[in-house]
């Protein structure tokens, strides 16, 4: 499983807040793999908090000394970074981070690092890496917070797995109606609309095509044509 | 410029730091407009502490009572779910959403809804969307924290946004109905389906929120709401 070869690797946070968000962040995301360096303050109650419900992530997660420690067995080390750093090491977008960081995965495992809050990853650190994911961002406010960042890349990385592990939307949807169908409705429609005195007789079929491309953008099921229908009959059956 | 036509918009927020969280989130991927309907406790020193230097969008935000307030004005309402709901409104992912949202953004005003941190969106408060944006996740633990969602919808309108994002030169378009507009309409066809004795009297609504899910999906013109009003204004001359 691609998951199992991701880890997630924290390089000194100092708020527990945002090991716990990362923690949520992650496990909405189907990725498991926590692993924090040098922590400032860890386990701690308000990274259980925000965690929320991702406790078992938490309790599972590596603390290491060193970051060798925490990408040991690693073949691929990408780190984020909101600057664009000079120099040295390709830039990718979280897009292009996602797809290459899934692809490698099938076959080794891959670290994605975090730096921390304030000061992000030293030189020595960045040596490790072999490029960096720059998260757009807005160049006068260009900071995220750790847990959003861990989010944005989550997400790409969830969004580059193959299918299996997005929700199935395939679920009980009322057919389409058929082009015979939606036909006798615009067929149905415009007789109404003689009786109601409210086509152009001059031009009646300026308004139909009006309609008919209001309609068919919102690509009607079989029970709303039936519905349509239904209201035409309806006002049929009351006008003098 | 896109930025000023999209608005975020947090429905019922329970906890403030998740305020704070959606602004920073919003700063850093250069959007500034923040609605608060009925949030539970604002302000507050713990969404200010989290915005961490995106108090200005904090100061900037409006509080509405009501949603119709938050969203008068927008002639597109997109919604975030984790969920997938069982009935049919049209499912984005985050980046399709981005680039719709964006697109749209060129010409009319865009609101995007994140519901309570528990409950999400009322079916009333779904009504008022066109689409929803499903954000991938992992079945067994889907619901983002909410800043963490406001991040991810934020990232891919920033990463849809082309890099110089302002005017188009004037295209002859016809506007879109606002929602307020759409509203009427939805109005006065529930009067005259009552008066067609069309809507069930024990359950009223459930006819017209299918009524709302056809239409809203359409994404109607002004034309073709006045057309759709005009409709209506013959009907009643002519029923008895």
């Amino acid at each position: 499983m691609i998951s199992r070869n991701i880890r997630i690797v924290l390089v000194g946070p100092t708020h527990p807040g945002n090991i716990g968000a990362a923690a949520r962040a992650m496990k909405n995301m189907s990725l498991d793999r926590l692993f924090l360096v040098q922590p400032k303050i860890y386990p701690s109650a308000e990274a259980t908090a925000r965690a929320s419900g991702a406790d078992d992530l938490l309790a599972a997660c590596r603390v290491c000394d060193t970051l060798d420690e925490a990408i040991d067995g690693c073949s691929l080390v990408a780190a984020t970074t909101a600057r664009v750093r000079a120099l040295r090491w390709p830039q990718y977008t979280p897009r292009e981070a996602g797809e290459r960081i899934v692809t490698h995965a099938r076959q080794a495992e891959v670290a994605v690092l975090f730096g921390r809050e304030h000061s992000g990853l030293t030189n020595e650190e960045l040596d490790r890496c072999q490029w960096m994911i720059n998260i757009p961002s807005n160049p006068a406010f260009s900071s995220l917070n750790l847990g959003a960042a861990v989010q944005v890349i989550c997400y790409e990385i969830l969004s580059a797995t193959p299918a299996q592990a997005f929700v199935d939307t395939a679920d009980e949807f009322t057919p389409f109606a058929t082009a015979e169908e939606i036909e006798h409705y615009y067929r149905h429609l415009e007789t109404v609309l003689a009786r109601l005195d409210f086509l152009d007789p001059a031009n009646p079929r300026h308004l139909m095509r009006r309609l008919r491309r209001l309609y068919n953008r919102a690509q009607l099921d079989r029970n709303e044509t039936n519905i349509l229908r239904g209201i035409l009959t309806a006002i049929e059956r009351k006008i003098t």
